[in-house]
């Protein structure tokens, strides 16, 4: 649907939507059409709140999260333990690891794992900036939190190969079967990896 | 995934994307982190963009249509036949009409359709522009292209029992099987009105 939209305004809005991901210029027209119908205060409040956005997120200059002052919230929290970093692709694997309530540590973003299909190579993460870190001393654990994919084990090996050493321990997440999820419809390498990497049996007393 | 931003400004910004109809926190949020990856002047374009639609555009003193001046571009158009409106109920529909190219008249835009279920009454349309439009004279036909629902019938009876005169001929839009559609797959009551109301066949000479 090539429509003609006789009105500049409209066919700006309508450009701009569609750059969003996901967004084609169908939905681009039915939300703007929608912004038309609301009150012009709602239309302006997400205009703005967008350009504040832009303006005004900073980023974090220890672990490259976002924030809304130069440090962020996490590696400003005391009660945090700040020897165990844990390495993340980006700043939406904080949101959901923050989301579990189960890490108590703090977090680095890389901005992205190596891939060379990319174009992606370790000069364009924070590697730099995580080094600095470590080396200001006082980091026990690194826990590399990527993509279970061949472009994040790549890049956990050369994190392992750059960091490891002997005051250093070095983890990455479990893989295993999905809490919940049946043996059959499990994939055969997550089963084989669950298999070979299996764990003693508890049963946690009440 | 009830996360907790942390950020005002990303949650604000969150918060009024996920007002926009079909879209979510977790695609607000997807959004939202797209822009913060894009360059500063991208994410400021749409912002303002839709600062400046709901500003900036106005609605045609004449037919309701949305517009950059105070009359839209169709009711200026001096080459388009003034006699016969086309009544619909968004401006969505005209871009609609408009780009099959094969309505040369003008538009009147209701601003919806009668639906006592959602409280819509006669009184909440452009009704009574669209009698002063009327009652100016020259206009000779009143084309009802309005839903094929029963509230778009209901609307239609309405207009019909307020502006029907001698020297008015009101039309509405042929219903009847798609083109391209098999009769197999055809609904039945579609079918059944595009029997009661067939039409003669005829051969064009090319």
């Amino acid at each position: 649907m090539n429509l003609n939209y006789h009105s500049k305004l409209l066919e700006a809005a309508v450009a701009e939507f569609s750059r969003l991901p996901g967004i084609g210029r169908k939905t681009a027209l039915r939300l703007v059409l929608h912004l038309l119908r609301q009150e012009k205060e709602t239309a302006e409040a997400l205009g703005n709140s967008i350009i504040r956005l832009c303006n005004e997120v900073k980023q974090c200059n220890i672990c490259m999260n976002i924030s809304d002052s130069d440090t962020c919230h996490i590696c400003n929290d005391s009660s945090r333990d700040h020897s165990i970093i844990c390495v993340v692709e980006s700043i939406k694997d904080i949101l959901i690891i923050e989301n579990t309530q189960q890490f108590r540590g703090v977090y680095h973003v890389l901005g992205g794992i190596i891939s060379p299909m990319d174009g992606i190579g370790p000069g364009d993460l924070t590697i730099t900036a995580l080094e600095k870190r470590i080396k200001q001393g006082g980091v026990k654990e690194l826990i590399l939190a990527l993509s279970a994919t061949m472009e994040g084990d790549t890049t956990n090996f050369y994190l392992y190969r750059k960091f490891h050493a002997p005051d250093l321990f070095m983890t990455t997440l479990a893989r295993g079967v999905s809490v919940g999820d049946e043996l059959e419809y499990t994939d055969e390498i997550t089963l084989g990896r669950s298999i070979v990497n299996r764990i003693p049996f508890e049963v946690k007393e009440q």
